[in-house]
């Protein structure tokens, strides 16, 4: 925890936060503050800074949060992930990676060999999946929190919903394509533009998947010959959507 | 498990290779092979191409493995990893993952921030870490099996045995360092030469190792002001270096 991560809600208007979760917990017996000493924090989608100890008791951690107030906003990341359901026992873990890593946005969209009792799972309800992207959010010192839709008609998704929520950008898929582009050759994000990867399960996509990729713009890339894993592929190809935007 | 990695000691001087494990359950329950059929597999260190079915029940099968004597070896990654050990519940996971990139050698090693009871943990005994390891070559269609060796000193790893290790190639290592380069831009490796990428342990080096780094040839380069967690940098370090390699 290397962010102590507040909602707006938990902030008094005098500036006071009171915490009796496991944040107090963490601060009391790992980061061993005092009263007057300071810590990281930040507010969910709003400012990045410090704030001070009023009182660090082992289950009651008070802190004065009014020097949030005029702390700057971090700006969101710049790469989006439509990503095909993983298996729910793999999902909290890839998406406080994602988190981690930095993703303005999460897509997790049915394919045609995505089974369709993963949509099923408790572990796609918002409480788990906002407890999961706040763990990466406060491990890699973020406040943005990644917005993530659930769409069950893969269809519907690309044709009618991606142009509103993915406006401008360069659009990647991954696949196992003999000769595909390496993502460091078919991305070339401009100034401004945020870069889409697209990502799928574990058997691949199937064509009529793939034309309709094609079919919204979207650039076939390619990680080598090996088989991966969906969640140590979508891990590597954040990695290096980020490294194209840093370098472009 | 998209290979059936066998051991050169399961297979008989006539090319019969009988198994009774999670192989036999998985090609008989998953793959619904039948006698006669054909199967992708491959030799630990060896050679990778197919198989015949011979039999499938549900706890035995038995494979004609003359086929493999005549398929090519795949080359060894030309990446190699040296990581301050991780934590043990990470280690198992991590490694699979590793093994499913592409890593020719893991050089696991003690550092200022790594907890001493880490290398007493029943997850560095070869069994397990080989079992991992077999698991993501079986996902990854390779049979080169990466080395992986513990090392207790980590001044004695950097002065005395990593040129022997890992003699050829650029030498990289991530940490947190203001405008510091970026891996692609860091690492431009030459034909024939492989990569060796460090990455720390959750709290970072310190200053002791970082300056041994640089003396023995080791260029820095970050991923950005986030912190990330180890296993999940290591993916995304790891990912980054096959790029450059594809792409020199």
């Amino acid at each position: 925890m290397n962010l102590i991560l507040l909602e707006a809600s938990e902030i008094s208007p005098e500036g006071l936060a009171v915490l009796r979760d496991e944040r107090a917990v963490h601060v009391h017996e790992v980061l061993r503050a005092q009263a007057g000493g300071r810590l990281r924090a930040g507010i969910v989608d709003g400012p990045l800074g410090e704030v001070s100890v009023i009182q660090s008791l082992p289950h009651e951690l008070v802190l004065d949060c009014t020097p949030l107030a005029s702390a700057p906003v971090p700006p969101r990341p710049e790469v989006d992930v439509l990503l095909a359901l993983p298996r729910p026992k793999v999902l909290g873990r890839l998406l406080r990676s994602l988190a981690c890593l930095g993703v303005g946005r999460v897509l997790l969209t049915h394919a045609a060999r995505v089974e369709p009792y993963y949509f099923d799972a408790h572990q796609l309800a918002p409480d788990y999946l906002g407890a999961r992207l706040r763990e990466g959010l406060s491990q890699a010192k973020d406040t943005r929190l990644p917005v993530v839709s659930v769409h069950r008609s893969f269809r519907r998704l690309l044709e009618d919903e991606l142009d509103a929520l993915c406006p401008v950008g360069p659009r990647l898929v991954a696949d196992l394509v003999p000769a595909a582009p390496r993502l460091s050759e078919a991305c070339r994000p401009r100034p401004g533009e945020r870069v889409l990867v697209a990502l799928g399960p574990e058997g691949g996509w199937v064509d009529f998947e793939r034309e309709l990729f094609l079919a919204r713009g979207f650039v076939t890339f390619g990680m080598g010959e090996r088989v991966l894993r969906s969640d140590v592929a979508c891990i590597a190809a954040l990695g290096l959507a980020h490294e194209a935007l840093f370098t472009r």
